[in-house]
């Protein structure tokens, strides 16, 4: 094997703000719960550029999700009875329908693996509620700093013993393919429409010459 | 998910010797295939020391491998005609027949990862040779440091997201389960009484009060 393709898991394998709303829904009385999925994802970026900037040493993202859901309930006036097991959600988003096949089939032609600013244990814990047959785990944990940073790229090209030019960053996040192809990686958009529900007006077509620009995980396998 | 069971593998789960006497057999002429194998394998321990000591920077048992298989081709005064394809053997090495079966049992009570001295592509491609199903890789490549390193032990069970204690290392080698135990780890005990061949005299019985026994990896699912 030697080409690998490297996932964007947030958005571009599950749907996280679908299969967060439904427990918090359960969980957390009193909320809307759309508006506090949308309230908790929003305290993402700036946990993890507090790290980026260095004003803080890397700590997991399991560590971050539950330290900002502490703030989004303080902040919706609200409670929860068991905020470990809230915080546990992320563990347990659903795929989009067309990436357990998706990924399957591809696994015939590459290596996949995740390269998440999720943890570890948080992308097996996933990769097993979602059916992911992911053969190895990059991304955060194993830089110790998050994407879009560049070390993240690098790494996980590295310990999967492979040239960055053989490597397939898969995201639906423009953002996350400027920075993989300024590493040396090859880049694969694939939309995600509704990732922030109906409405969405962000990361709707591909901003530049993706090397593969798919229209989701099964077109993606015939490209590759 | 909150408990894992974490392994070692060159000996533990796969059969080096005889795999690597196998390609040995066909890529170098005129040696003898196990005193070869042997051989190759016996750099491995003073290949990682110097790393471990901190006289070289830390670099992935690929390269570690590719060093020291020039150094024993040169010690039989051999050559082959592509030092790469042969150190790939490494990475095609055939598991212990009770090494699937175990593991895919096992997988229904823990996680289940690789904590090796090899890197995440040499583990991920081992894995697809063998059909390992693991849930993430573990190991050296993560510590940056290679075992019996307590430091490789602690970095593995800290990006699964787990205690300690909640994090069984599965070994053939008693020294492994030593630095496993040291660092707070479950420790359980496989004997592979012909890692080294037939005449083999290390590693044949447990020294300690290891938490597990198992005579082989489907005893091990009854007894985790």
């Amino acid at each position: 094997m030697d080409q690998a393709f490297i996932f964007d898991v947030f958005g571009t394998c599950v749907d996280w703000r679908n299969s967060v709303a439904r427990k918090v829904a359960t969980a957390v009385r009193g909320v809307d719960p759309f508006a506090f999925a949308d309230a908790w994802r929003g305290e993402y970026q700036p946990a993890m550029e507090r790290i980026r900037a260095g004003g803080r040493g890397y700590v997991p993202l399991d560590k971050l999700h539950l330290e900002n859901l502490a703030t989004v309930l303080a902040r919706f006036g609200a409670t929860c009875d068991d905020l470990r097991d809230l915080n546990r959600v992320w563990e347990q988003l659903d795929p989009w329908p067309d990436v357990p096949s998706g990924l399957t089939a591809l696994r015939h032609k590459a290596l996949i693996a995740p390269c998440s600013n999720g943890s570890v244990g948080l992308m097996a814990r996933l990769a097993r509620h979602g059916d992911l047959p992911w053969d190895a785990i990059v991304g955060a944990d194993i830089a110790q700093d998050y994407k879009p940073k560049l070390s993240v790229y690098l790494r996980s090209v590295e310990v999967l013993n492979l040239p960055p030019d053989r490597v397939t960053m898969v995201a639906a996040h423009n953002d996350d393919l400027v920075a993989a192809r300024a590493a040396g990686l090859r880049t694969a958009f694939v939309a995600r429409p509704t990732e922030h529900g109906a409405s969405q007006t962000c990361d709707l077509e591909p901003i530049s010459d993706w090397d593969i620009i798919a229209s989701d995980f099964n077109d993606l396998v015939t490209r590759a």
